[in-house]
Formats: structure tokens, C-alpha cells, sequence
């Protein structure tokens, strides 16, 4: 009925075989005992993935973006203030969500292709030790770029929360929620988890669940407080709250389990190797890196189009000629360079040779 | 992995073989001409369904609740007044979202089990001529109420918009946006619908659109502003807002497709011709159907358990023996009745007579 994309762009990429082969089991309903084992047993992976012990540990109802919402919605109230890295798209939308929660947003800044500077931030906060929540983005999708998170371990000292952005990180790099004090910490399935998107794994730190017990004002979202999904993961019939997917989660629960029995390091060490062997070629071929080097994610490369290679054409052609998607660039890069994705399944030699065979042909 | 249940709970129902075999279909990027192609069929068969010619018709990308969230807080802002209607466990959830958003609510009541009547709807909104809307239930999934909705279209002669929920009755009787002058409408895909879960059809008429764009204060959620999914599912990439699930909509799509195929008068002939016979044959096991006669809704039936029948045991005996999945009581029925829904691919000869044989066994 539809193409079979190889998906190169910033995400989704192509899932897990295990992953698409969990989608056609059996819907289950929300309150039966196997449905409950699935998300206690999915709960338990996504805390290997995340590096953390944290009893919160959930997949909310929808994409990566629902994630970012449930966390700002859950740990802010209005007119408190959130201090928020910049670097990208990404870090761009952070302060939009936190803005229309009614919080006081102070941005700190870095050009879009360079990494935050963690000494600022933990400024920024020493400046305003009010700040609520120091909100980062760990991989920025918009320009390849990897920002530093665990120097931002200090915030523990203080009542500021730290929140990162794993969206693109978790799975294809390291991502260590409790050795880096990460208080709040949501990703997305359809990257490096290698399953669809529509699922956000969240996870919350006791204190930042002792944030949401002591709030004045109820969360604005029914949907998104975490509060109510940790209730209703439960399975208290009574704290009935959604109808969540079976579906969706047995998917993840499946690319997980693929992602785990190859183990983390060897799946953080094979996106690292095509990263690297398409960051090499890249040049070659004219294009150039937009990421400082040093900064680079391995899973996800922005770069300017060689001179000559029109963006929209260029993509078309790929994607019409060799069913390849990559991704056009956003902000400074917007029709002049693209984002190019080798995360989860794709994480390997011959979708890298595939592309690179298929620009140079 | 897990077992293979016959769904015949109040959602999600066991989805059209046609939605299973398309969750298998290779995953699309969000901006992919072929995936906006799937969204606009989407629409299009979503607008059939629904009855109406609104072109802001799309899947929220969440349950129904987050449809249900996604109208509200487009719709409302804060210290708006609200009214509405709540017979049932689906009206006071709209009371607590719009809450949650800051509105002013009037709740007009009516028992649970008992229909809303319209009369007092627009009584309220006569008395509060200011109401920015009224919100309705069209089909309680806690007590199987059907209201009715058509009366209601008076409020076109009015600045209050008319918001229906149509989780559990899209597709499983007739609905009429366009003939019954409802404003804004959200339903769900596991249902009657015969899809799996996670995505919220909406629509809304020229005046709600008018209404979002005449707001002062932006929508507190980003994730669920449905002026900016109306931008982003133009596909224009500078419009990036999440990234939506070909899966989830490959499988709506072709659920609808299944749907409408049949035709839709003969989907409601069909859930109305097994729905009477479970409401026929239950009051002879010794059930006492809940809802109140002339109001019920045939695809979901809320009964009281016959003396003996203890609750949890009774629903666990079905689900190990039988692997059948009926659903517990909420609020008055806590404990003491069942909801058993005959929905979507479920509503047929078969999934009944296998439900009384085994409840008879």
C-alpha cells in the first residue's frame, strides 16, 4: 500500500524487526495482568536504557514532544522560573512549552552548531537559585550537536531540578540519568529505541516526584500529569486515566529487548562506528560538517550540501530514485543542509554504505 | 507473547483484521508525500464517519482523552465559563480538564444511567448567555446512556460552541456534526472505530477555528494546540511538531476503510442488531441493565451483576477460562456490574454467543 523507506533523516528510522514483528500481537486491554507485566517489564528496560533506578519510570501516551510536555507540565507552576539551554530547535521549543505553562523562561544561549557551556548554566542557576528547573537538550536534533550533561551533576546541591532531553541520545549514546543526577529525563521510541514513534519514555527522580506531590495548582494537562499516569500504571481499575496502547508498547518492549540482549556498550560502540565512517566521507563529497568537532553525535549528522546540490531536488531524488529519506536542515540550515540519521536498526555498515553509494551515483 | 483475548470491555475491542495487517506496513516519515497522503485519505474517511465537510478534521496523535483535552484547551481560556452536561464518568472528566485549564465550569446533571436532557442544557446557556461552550457526552461510556445531541443544535443561533465527545459512539451509531451543529468533536480508534488505540480523531467547525485563532493568550499545551496540528499536517516543514506515527494512522486508515466499505448504515445496523440481543438476553441470566430504556446504547451495555456473581472473580474466570475480557463498573456499578461492549469488529453474532456461552457455562 505505501513505499518501504530506507529512513535516514533525523527519525523515525526503520524499527527493529522485532520491534514491527510485536505490533501485529493481540491488543490487550489496559487492566489485564499481562498488560501490566508488559509495562512493568518495559518500565524495567527503559530504566537499563536510562542508566537509572527510578521507581517513576513510564512510557507516556504519545510522541517524544508529549514527553518534553509531561515533564514541564508536571514539574512547573505558573510564574516559576526555568532556565533553559539553547542551542537548537529543540532547546527553542523547551521555552516555548515552559512560556505557554505560564513560566518564566531565562535562556542561555549557544550558537546553533556549538555546545552549551554547562559553567553557564550552573551560573545562570547561582544567579537565581529560585529557578525551578534547568531544562537541556542532550542531543540537538537540529544540528547534530552533544551538549554536556553530567557537569550539571551539581544542581543536586541545590533545589533546582535538572531536565534532559534524551530524545536522540538514549539508546545511541551513553545517557546515565542517576550517576549525572538527571532529575526528570524523557526520550522518544522512533530513534535509536529502533521501534515507531508514539510512545515517550519518562523518567522522574524522587525528588522531582516530591516536586509534584507538593504543588499548589493541579498540573494544566489531565493527559500528561505524571502523577496520573504513575497511578494508573498501577492498575488500580479506580485510577482509570487513558486507554493506553498495547500495541505500541509490546513494539518498544520488543525493540528494547533486542537493543539490551546486543547490550548497551555494543549498540552505543555501532553508532558510534557508522557515525564516525559517514563524518569521514561527508567532506569528501563536499559537504561540510555543521557540528564543532569534539560536539559531534554519532548518530545524527547535520551538514551544508556541497555546492551544486539543491536541497529539496537532492532529497527528492534520493527519496524517489532509491527510496532513501534524509533530512532537511532546520534554522540556519534550512534549505541549505541536511540531517542525516543512523540510529537504532539503521545504526549499521550497509545503510551507511547504501546511502553513500546512492549520493555518489 | 502474550494471549489472545477476546475484547469485550468497554475499549479497547478487538481491532479489524485489515488494522492489524496495516501496523505491519514499513514505517513513513512525517513529512514523506506518501505519509501526507495517508493523512489526507485519513481525514477524508474521518469526515464520512463523523458527517461533515469541516476541513479541520485530523488524528491527534494521543487517545481519546488527549482529543478530549486537545478541544478543550483550544478552545478555552482561562476563566472561561463551560457548561456541561455529566451523567456518567466521561462529563465529570470534562469538568476536571476544563478545570485544570483554568475554566469557570456549570455542571447541568442528570443521574447516572439516566439521559441528559437538553432542555437544561440550553436552559443553562440562556442563563449564561457568555458560556464560551457546552459540552456533551454523546455516548457514556460508564453507564451506556446514549444523550442526545441533535436538540442541541440550537446553540448555532448562539456564541456558545457545542463540543461532543464520540469516544465510544463514532461508528457504532449514527453521529451527525454537520447536521446536528456540533462545533467541535473528538473521538477515539478503539472502539468502534475497529482500530487500536493512540490516536484521536477531531474536527472542527469554521467558527471553532475562528475561535482558536481569535484567542488572546496561546494554548497552554503545545502538544495538543490543534491550530498548529492544522499547520503541521499541511506539511510544510517549517511547520515541525511532532512526529506522527504511520503505523497508528496506516492502521485507522484501513480500519475505516474496512468500515466504510460495509458501509456506514450497515455497521450501525449491526452493532444495533447484537447490542438488542445482549440487552435481550442479560435480564434472563439475571443482570438488571443499567441504563434506562429508550437510552441505551447498543454497542455498550452497563448491567447489574445477578446475585452471586461476585465481581473480580466473575471477570477473572471469564478471562482465564475463556479468554474473554469483560469490563468492571465505575462509580455506581463499582463492584457490582459489568460494561460489555459489542464494538467495531466485535459487534457480531459470534463474539455475543460466545460471551453468553461462556457466562452460561
Amino acid at each position: 500500500m505505501h513505499s518501504d523507506r530506507l529512513l535516514l533523516g533525523p527519525g523515525p528510522s526503520n524499527p527493529y524487526p522485532e520491534a514491527m514483528e510485536a505490533l501485529s500481537r493481540p491488543v490487550l486491554g489496559h487492566l489485564d495482568p499481562e498488560f501490566l507485566t508488559l509495562v512493568a517489564d518495559t518500565a524495567q528496560r527503559l530504566r537499563t536504557v536510562f542508566g537509572t533506578r527510578n521507581r517513576l519510570t513510564l512510557p507516556v501516551s504519545g510522541t517524544g514532544s508529549a514527553g518534553m510536555e509531561a515533564c514541564l507540565a508536571s514539574l512547573l507552576e505558573p510564574d516559576d522560573l526555568a532556565i533553559v539551554g539553547v542551542n537548537g530547535y529543540f532547546g527553542e521549543r523547551l521555552c516555548e512549552v515552559a512560556r505557554r505553562l505560564g513560566a518564566q523562561v531565562r535562556a542561555v544561549h549557544a550558537p546553533w552548531g556549538r555546545p552549551l557551556d554547562p559553567e553557564q548554566l550552573l551560573d545562570a542557576q547561582r544567579q537565581a537559585p529560585q529557578a525551578r528547573l534547568v531544562a537541556v537538550v542532550h542531543a540537538e536534533t537540529s544540528t547534530g550537536v552533544r551538549n554536556q550533561i553530567a557537569p550539571l551533576r551539581e544542581l543536586q546541591n541545590t533545589d533546582t531540578l535538572l531536565l534532559v532531553d534524551t530524545v536522540t541520545s538514549l539508546g545511541g549514546i551513553p545517557v546515565e540519568v542517576d550517576a549525572w543526577g538527571v532529575d526528570a529525563c524523557y526520550s522518544a521510541t522512533q530513534k535509536c529505541l529502533g521501534a515507531p514513534s508514539g510512545i515517550a519514555p519518562v523518567t522522574l527522580s524522587e525528588r522531582a516526584v516530591q516536586r509534584i506531590r507538593d504543588r499548589e495548582r493541579p498540573v494544566c494537562s489531565f493527559y500528561l500529569d505524571l502523577s496520573l499516569l504513575d497511578a494508573y500504571y498501577q492498575g488500580d481499575p479506580a485510577r482509570y486515566h487513558h486507554t493506553a496502547s498495547s500495541t505500541l508498547i509490546s513494539s518498544v518492549h520488543a525493540g528494547l529487548g533486542r537493543l539490551l540482549a546486543e547490550g548497551l556498550p555494543a549498540v552505543w560502540e555501532r553508532h558510534a562506528r557508522v557515525g564516525e565512517r559517514l563524518q569521514a566521507a561527508l567532506p569528501e563529497l563536499g559537504f561540510e560538517l555543521f557540528a564543532e568537532q569534539g560536539h559531534r553525535l554519532p548518530q545524527l549528522t547535520a551538514a551544508r550540501l556541497p555546492d551544486g546540490v539543491v536541497d529539496a531536488a537532492g532529497r527528492k531524488a534520493l527519496r524517489e530514485d532509491f527510496g532513501i529519506e534524509v533530512g532537511g536542515g532546520l534554522g540556519p540550515l534550512a534549505g541549505t543542509g541536511w540531517r542525516i540519521g543512523l540510529m537504532g536498526h539503521n545504526a549499521q555498515t550497509r545503510p551507511l554504505t547504501t546511502l553513500l553509494a546512492a549520493i555518489t551515483s
